[in-house]
């Protein structure tokens, strides 16, 4: 290890090179005009697999969508198997005047490499590409069997991924599934994220008369559907923030006491969260903290609203329709399908009588976990106190990651989300950077895990 | 009387023809190409009088906006004086493709005249130069002292009537003002309307956090401000339809015995109403039927709600800001000035400690009413049960009409809505038209209603 170490030490510099030449091509999976950038994209990666000596590289989906790659350096089937994801396509740049400078003309300034796609993916994604590379280069063999998936339609919802995986099973074997597309707790906390929530988005319709009618003339004589839609969603929730709607609870996976000793030491200041989004007083589940309820507990938001006349000034409008789309994140082993049911049977005993309603499920994602002490999970854990000199945390996301759960579920594999990248460094805004002493981390740690999940068989 | 009555009844055709070139005149108050078409409707109106042999013919306000015409015939100033009020102006003829007639041909087809301002107000108008003129042709002089204000913008919120008023209490002073502008109970009864509902609109935003976030990050840690808004707007109403705003009630003068009576006779179809609302049931102030509570109480409506994501699809937003226009209806004795304050003082107390307020007033206009037992009111219904044979209604309007209360106030003088026309003769819609019976029975009407008001003093 300790040849591979050096290796990767002396060659930093000339990672962050060829880091800068894959910063350089313009894959934004958003502009139907990028497409030949994310052909070129798709090509530098499967070159660089080409030159480490990995076989079977191909596009697994010729047919439809940008390029998702595979490529895999099988050394002994007995051996584990390490399944790298990641992204080449980046997010769009708007707006570009806000740059510091040029998004695809990457820049050093302050230990960053500032450009698009800096730190989601492309930098992240190449610190498994520089270690694989370092221990074939030092050791001439690897130490476990790697598979790389990569594919260049995250950025707009991975529509080609989750049948690709699903008509890959096999191909796409393995022990574990790195994901390195998350954020560390804070600059100076190695994180592994074990766990995302799902979630299950509706819209509810709410018809009161079949047409708009003067206020004047009829308010006071029929239900305003406006008010009819604000009466349940203010119900769905009690004072103590907890959601009415009967077992709606059931499925939660409670928090272990040890995880909740975890986040108490992450000692949040809620002091400064406050002031970061310019509230008086936060506002959740009664009996949890913060990060428990952005982590680990359900929750449900309105998302948008509408009805009536929204314009400038006055309209007496007792309106015919109310709308809501409203989304409840899950949590293990809370699942889209069974919420949807629980709400349905709530509308129909809560909707008041004298209007009628219409739910439509637009969206649904299913909550994921890798429990703390699954041995992919503690490899990373050994692999990232190696790296970083420093025990990691456990931590979870309130987002979802949706091809994270496909993963999961298709394969039968742990997935680790070994996320090297910070919370502040603008992945989606303007002056995206990735910091260059994570990225030379991020390669040393995923050395690191490869040295370290090959002694688990 | 009889030959005034006898005068009318032959020159019922003449009229007919007379009106058709009042409508003729394409006076849309709205539309600003079409100036020249309101001084066309006030020179009619004018030459009318003169024919009429008024005096004081003249236009109150000059300078600013279309012509508020004025003419008197003072016969002697220890008699009666009754105003007449009325509009020259009409609505918009939008979607002209809708008319089986157009808009400013008039057309007789069913006994009915179809034009733009046939009932609104054209022709409810014309019924009072029509019997002003009758008693002039057969009785030399009128029975009372009668005074006529017509404006030209009714239809776009008579913006310079007020202060014209204001500025010509004297020229104006009178014993009852009529006004011809509203309906009749249904077609087969005869109605005076005597009070008229007040409003107090306002703008509600609620502000959460200063900026959109992302609800699978922050969901469920922060007051989301459409919760915020919903947990208000729910909690102004109680299950029962009552307002929770404290104090709300206080200034509410009660329905009489004598008026919940009167609205019983009406036998009002609740049935025929849900069908044609197309709700399954009717909902409103517990306590009160449904005439009372469109008529008679006030009620609070959320006229428009907005915030979060509105478009297509899904967006896992939870944002900064939410809004809700919302309007209460007035009754005697409530002021929106104390509403306002009533609103002001319950938001202080209700709104959650998490998020932050503004309310805005936007619109407010008094309630009206005239007591039934006014002799300018009862002196109504002897002309109208002259005119209709049959003994009129009292009923009052869930809207409001402003210039009403501008009269009342500030002439000190009954105002007594003795409305020809109906709900379903498409005031405001395509294909307006008016019932030539009520029209020629308006004329009689307003013909008894000056010989009856003679003898008041």
């Amino acid at each position: 290890m300790e040849q591979v170490i050096n290796f990767i030490n002396s060659n930093k510099e000339s990672y962050i090179e060829e880091l800068k030449e894959f910063l350089r091509i313009q894959s934004i999976s958003a502009d139907p005009n990028k497409k030949p950038e994310m052909q070129r994209a798709s090509e530098f990666l499967m070159s660089k697999l080409s030159d480490m000596g990995f076989d079977n590289i191909k596009i697994l989906n010729p047919d439809e969508g940008n390029p998702i790659i595979y490529g895999e350096k099988i050394v002994d089937t007995k051996k584990p198997t390490i399944l790298f994801y990641g992204h080449y396509d980046v997010q769009p740049v708007d707006p570009i005047d806000l740059w510091h400078s040029p998004p695809f003309e990457p820049e050093i300034r302050d230990g960053k490499i500032w450009a698009r796609g800096a730190t989601d993916d492309k930098g992240q994604l190449f610190t498994h590409f520089k270690a694989v590379e370092a221990y074939i280069k030092t050791e001439n063999e690897l130490p476990v069997n790697i598979k790389f998936i990569i594919e260049g339609e995250e950025e707009v919802g991975s529509p080609s991924l989750p049948k690709t995986i699903e008509a890959n099973k096999n191909l796409l074997k393995c022990d574990a599934v790195v994901v390195s597309d998350t954020s560390m707790y804070d600059e100076k906390t190695p994180s592994i994220t074990y766990g995302l929530r799902g979630l299950a988005y509706f819209q509810i319709e709410i018809t009161g008369p079949n047409r708009d009618l003067h206020s004047g003339t009829f308010g006071g004589a029929v239900m305003n559907p406006i008010q009819a839609l604000c009466d349940l969603l203010s119900k769905m929730k009690d004072k103590n923030g907890k959601i009415t709607i009967p077992h709606f609870y059931d499925d939660v996976l409670p928090l272990t006491k040890k995880e909740r000793e975890n986040y108490l030491k992450l000692k949040f200041n809620e002091k400064a969260y406050m002031r970061e989004l310019g509230v008086k007083e936060l506002f959740g589940e009664k009996g949890f903290t913060t990060l428990e309820r952005t982590w680990a507990r359900p929750t449900l938001e309105i998302n948008g609203i509408w009805g009536g006349y929204t314009g400038a000034g006055a309209k007496t409008v007792l309106p015919s329709k109310a709308y809501a789309k409203i989304s409840m994140r899950l949590v293990p082993n809370q699942t889209p399908k069974k919420v949807e049911k629980l709400l349905a049977d709530y509308l129909k005993r809560n909707v008041a009588k004298s209007v009628t309603y219409k739910l439509e499920t637009l969206h649904g994602g299913e909550p994921a976990i890798t429990p703390i002490d699954n041995v992919a999970i503690q490899t990373a854990a050994v692999a990232m106190k190696k790296a970083f000199g420093k025990e990691p945390v456990f931590i979870r996301e309130g987002g979802s990651i949706p091809v994270v759960v496909d993963f999961g579920r298709k394969l039968k594999a742990p997935v680790v989300l070994m996320g090297f990248g910070l919370h502040s460094e603008n992945l989606h805004s303007p002056n995206e950077h990735f910091d260059l002493d994570n990225f030379h981390r991020g390669i040393i740690c995923s050395a690191y895990y490869m040295n370290e999940f090959s002694k688990i068989k």
